[in-house]
């Protein structure tokens, strides 16, 4: 609780402002800060098929370091009109024109077209470390794997949960919950993802967060889970469409292994919508996970699991110090 | 280059003006369009993942049909300092803050945020079917559908697999081989996919087509097929690190469900490349499938495997037809 709050607490006073939370009391702090006083120092991560980029730096006159995100937004189809896109208020420039082909460059009105920008200030090196772009393995965990070097490298290393309790015990972002099911057993919090800008149908991605407080992730599922799996699917499936008008079958509904943060939170994307960790080798469908603890209560204490991981992460070292994965050399590292 | 200026210099609102091509005397044709005078009328794809989009429309007082794409531009490291986004320039405006996290939206001056235009005019059928993106669907696929819908369906339907045969009978492709064993019982073919180059490695995609040729898909498994899945993995990393140096752990080895033709097949791809269908409803990693089946003998025979279907493919009639499914008329597709 403390450690997260100190963790901001040590930039400037006058950069930021702390406010009394009117509910409990307790202070919210709030980062003040201008991307013109950004120094950036490196490119950790340039994703030019997402068209993301992840920069490190920091702000002038400000102690510690920042990783600014920056991303293209997908295209809307509320901008695609005569008052958007095809407007008066765009610029066209030609790269090139033959046949019934051409090739242009378009300026839109600015406000259509901004970029999602997320600032951690200050960053740890863990945080740099999670955006920076890395050589990668498939490591297999069988259970004993987990037992004896997952579980306690987790147990040391793991992010502060501040975030995820505040969000529980409602501190933050009450004013973006989707849905809100306090059953301290079965209940969650549904609520937009911190990647999507909680408007664009096309990259929805809202997150359930369950309000059970001991289970890390998929390892921990057994029988016992089942209602509260099963209420996060058909809750958070009827939450979107309410509100959203996306049907469940338009929805891709899964866990991560490994996952981000050890409480167990759920993803719902859509399922045109190509957001990062959807891949086989990370995630895990809901309904396959419901599927297979029904037809074997303990398969998730038994099977073995894939996961990826980087070079430079910690849990890398743990799995090749004790000869489960080698570092290597490629082409494609020089 | 006399023409490139010519077409930058006057996009003027009357219409085409043909000239002769210096060279051949061939009649040129120019295309003079504004943006603000294109009049969607369908958004016919939408990648919000490579920030892409591709719109259906026609131009004020202008025979015949359009398409326009437009694609969000990936960053550029020149960019990135104290007179691009880091500016004066840019606006930021604040979406959220909790704790060290906050996310925002910018406005970078617009000359740096360009977006990459392309028109097609007059567009034909064909190219409005190759840009057009399909409403798709997650089903779930229990042991009882799959008897009653979908084998029924895939007996009737399916692709000739006359081109497999060719492979593994030596007919076709052999100069393509990168791995051969010719077991009958538990051997395969490994070659270069028909999407890769085979050559570049950051795209590296191979395919192993085993020799069997009663096993359709996933749902056909069982333990007396472990020998043969386990080979297929082992020789086919085995063969990948010798022949183009990657390691089996930077590799993602999985099946596709539904698979696009149904003669057992396994794919290998580089873990890096963000190859299609390697998403977590349509990919099942063989280590995960192996696993599953040394757990439960039985397992793809009781489990209910999710799959994804497009609206336009004849199998979601079926499921249509049978209550397991609806079409859905989203914002999006209208």
């Amino acid at each position: 609780m403390s450690d997260a709050k100190c963790q901001s607490d040590d930039i400037e006073p006058s950069a930021k402002k702390i406010k009394k939370d009117e509910q409990n009391g307790n202070p919210v702090t709030e980062l003040h800060v201008h991307l013109k006083d950004f120094i950036p120092t490196k490119i950790i991560n340039n994703n030019t098929n997402g068209k993301t980029v992840c920069v490190l730096g920091s702000f002038k006159d400000k102690s510690g370091v920042a990783v600014v995100l920056l991303e293209k937004k997908a295209f809307s189809g509320d901008q695609l009109n005569d008052s958007g896109y095809f407007s008066d208020a765009t610029e066209l420039r030609t790269l090139f024109q033959n046949d019934i082909y051409g090739n242009f460059e378009c300026y839109p009105k600015p406000e259509i077209n901004g970029v999602k920008t997320s600032i951690i200030y200050p960053a740890t090196e863990k945080h740099i470390v999670k955006f920076s772009q890395q050589v990668k393995h498939v490591i297999l965990e069988t259970p004993e794997c987990y037992d004896k070097l997952t579980l306690p490298f987790l147990q040391k290393e793991q992010f502060s949960l501040q975030w995820v309790h505040n969000i529980l015990d409602g501190k933050s972002e009450q004013d973006r919950v989707v849905h809100d099911n306090k059953c301290e057993k079965e209940g969650f919090v549904l609520l937009p993802d911190f990647k999507w800008d909680g408007k664009t149908k096309e990259t929805l991605y809202l997150l359930a967060i369950v309000r059970p407080r001991n289970i890390k992730s998929l390892r921990d599922l057994n029988e016992t889970h089942l209602p509260l799996l099963k209420r996060v699917r058909n809750e958070g499936k009827k939450a979107i469409v309410d509100k959203y008008n996306v049907p469940g079958s338009q929805l891709r509904v899964y866990l991560h292994y490994q996952p981000s943060f050890y409480h167990l939170h759920i993803h719902f994307t859509y399922l045109l919508h190509e957001a990062p960790g959807i891949y086989a080798e990370k995630a895990h469908l809901l309904d396959t996970v419901i599927d297979n603890i029904e037809m074997m209560s303990d398969y998730y204490k038994k099977a073995t699991l894939p996961f990826t991981i980087r070079e430079m992460d910690n849990l890398f070292k743990v799995y090749e110090t004790n000869g489960h994965v080698n570092k290597v050399i490629s082409d494609i590292d020089k």
